[in-house]
């Protein structure tokens, strides 16, 4: 019987995997040297911890299931309450600011469309526990600046993508001066995040539902699109007052820690990013490819009342989450992937005239013991051939094995690259006392 | 509102996350070296593709799920299934032997119990497509050999661990000279199974309930118990014909292969293993802890018949898998962990004199994008508590900034291991030619 794998998720053969690994190990890399340690939690969760703050749209497509004790589980559709959690639970003994990452595997019950799977794997990274306002356009800095760190790192310029910053606090002022009551705002920023990926008109549509006024929903869609950095400035000359500090301003500090941290050329203020999570309570972000062709590459923004909902304390935190799916997508476009995810390779290929497979397994198991990676063909095959299997693995040695060796207890070593063969004494290899 | 995890799933702290990532490396580091490539599959599959072939116990500890679409789905509880599949869909174009690797989360719906969990981490490697008799035996071995090649490689000794080679068709061979018929060996096995985790008196009861006969019950009985090797011996000289090869001794064969490969001293022929999984045909192995105190650390075996049961043609696999609960309890044990598992760590934490932020977050910046781990505080603190951050931190060196460095262009380099301070040109240093 057939069974066909289920739609929406990916089988990682060999070559997949290797792709998978340099991109992960890539995040993993670079959260690490951005002084992040790494975390995990368990791929489900109660389903109410989703239901509590996530927002609509996501608890729209949560894998659910029942276990055994009639408990209604989920399937993560991202670890951001996981984390919430986990810091809650130790809330005390944690040293502040805690600067985590996590790559989890994630699954969300949609429709797939292209760079939306409904299993991916997501980079993570979030700081939480820094409390005053200037800590935390620190924060929602160097939270940016890793994302940036690491695109840069896999060869991807300013020409090649735009991290577009914008602030919840700053919309939600200005929403309130066209007179919308606060209660409103979720559902209006569910629909405003959905800006640049519907059709205008059907955008419009959905907005004027929430918003009947057909004037307001103008004034909101120019706040969305006017040039922005001069509509910055401005609002920075409005809104501050001499000597004190005001959130909805926040962006503009982030923007000036950016361009200190030499990141300045990929960023922008931009009033169109809103955001779909419910959570999001300051300065929000998306990193985009400059042609537009795809969807957002990664997102994030700070959540100030996140630990407290789910049972904390009032602890702030900001983060970013990037899919593999669409990062995939852009590499492979700018011809970065497979100049950069490596081959796989072999130290030793380890090859004998029929008869002496005894000795060939022995020489591999010391080989493996000592560190290097070997292998043979299970194959009775002429040498020839055999030298041929040890091409495929791109093998960098070859370990001859024959009669006429043994005789004189020595083997043939052969470099693959070059060609060169030298006979090495059989007991000095096997003592590792030869050089690799 | 606060949400507690859900039972028999662990939450990875940073601490916990290093030993997680110490295992794991590990596992990957070891399969490479022994020739196999990694592959990994979607974390649900088809409910139907688990329980065509894993025996009935694995079934009923699945965690099923229904999609939208109204499909029967599962979280996987083992890769097998998934591996086959897999191979199947490629027969053609993969070269054979396929020997891969891969590390998958699995999942199982029973009752959380010491050292099995609902969600843990195994180690899966397989070798599939070698047909001929001696090739099998060799294969077999390999596995075995990978698998003690990592666990020697973690510190266990041939003391702490044995490897329990058994066969299933040996098993059969004898259960039919009882007269036991082919269609209750399956259901027989499961029991079998249980016989070194149940007391004497609860397994002789269920085995009876499958064989009616006492006398027959006592003979299978003797047969798992007796000294098993001189058992093996005359098992050899009873079943062997001069030059013909024979399946019901594969584990002989097996054993004289892990003899060669240096590891013999870890193996030893036990007729008590049977395995539980319905897929098993040949050769099975189990690796325990000789103090007997724990479950097995690990175990797998042949599967002849899998791969053409999930649709494909008749091709015959081996492979193992290993858990990561039982292993890290008995590392714990021998302590082996702690001293192995490293310690968190940064290249450089930078500290300021108040009012020189700026400049520590371009340096940070910097060292980061040159491939350095580098940290600060987040803190407006004094030196010294900020050079105790560095501390927690673990850094190796510190820079320091303040104003009488900056008037001469310079920063303080401290190597926090002998507290050497060195005034270092700051241009210099951030053109990255002051080597660190």
């Amino acid at each position: 019987m057939k069974i066909p794998p289920v739609k929406g998720t990916r089988d990682f053969y060999p070559q997949d995997m290797a792709v998978r690994n340099w991109i992960i190990d890539g995040w993993k890399k670079v959260s690490l040297r951005n002084g992040f340690e790494e975390y995990d939690g368990p791929i489900f969760e109660y389903l109410k911890m989703f239901q509590i703050k996530s927002g609509d749209e996501i608890v729209e497509q949560l894998f659910s299931l029942t276990d055994r004790g009639g408990r209604e589980l989920a399937l993560r559709p991202e670890i951001t309450p996981t984390l919430a959690r986990m810091v809650n639970q130790r809330i005390n003994s944690l040293p502040k600011p805690i600067k985590w990452f996590s790559v989890p595997r994630l699954f969300r019950a949609e429709r797939p469309q292209k760079g939306r799977l409904r299993e991916f794997f997501q980079w993570n990274i979030d700081i939480i526990g820094v409390e005053n306002g200037l800590g935390k356009c620190l924060a929602d800095a160097e939270v940016i600046f890793a994302t940036v760190d690491y695109l840069r790192q896999v060869g991807l310029t300013s020409e090649d993508i735009r991290v577009k910053i914008s602030s919840r606090e700053l919309l939600a002022d200005y929403l309130g001066s066209l007179g919308i009551p606060e209660e409103k705002l979720e559902a209006i920023y569910v629909v405003l995040d959905k800006k640049n990926k519907l059709p205008a008109e059907t955008f419009e549509q959905m907005l004027g539902e929430q918003i009947p006024d057909n004037k307001i929903v103008h004034k909101i869609l120019d706040f969305m699109t006017v040039d922005s950095m001069p509509q910055l400035e401005e609002l920075v000359k409005l809104k501050s007052k001499p000597g004190e500090y005001s959130g909805k301003l926040d962006v503009k500090l982030v923007l000036d820690n950016l361009d200190m941290m030499g990141v300045g050329d990929f960023c922008v203020y931009d009033p169109s990013i809103v955001r779909g999570l419910a959570y999001y309570t300051g300065v929000v972000f998306e990193v985009h490819d400059t042609d537009g062709e795809l969807r957002a590459i990664c997102g994030g923004g700070r959540y100030d009342d996140l630990l407290r909902d789910l049972g904390g304390p009032p602890i702030s935190g900001t983060g970013m989450g990037m899919g593999d799916c669409v990062l995939e997508m852009l590499l492979e476009k700018k011809g970065l992937l497979s100049k950069q995810v490596s081959k796989k390779e072999l130290d030793y290929f380890v090859a004998c005239v029929a008869g002496f497979g005894k000795e060939a397994y022995r020489i591999i198991a010391k080989l493996r013991s000592m560190g290097y990676s070997a292998n043979f063909s299970y194959k009775t095959a002429s040498l020839s051939k055999q030298l041929k299997e040890a091409s495929v693995h791109n093998a960098k040695k070859c370990i001859i094995i024959g009669p006429e060796e043994l005789e004189e207890n020595k083997i043939t070593v052969k470099d693959m690259a070059t060609g060169q063969q030298e006979l090495v004494d059989y007991d000095e290899f096997l003592s590792g006392s030869h050089s690799a």
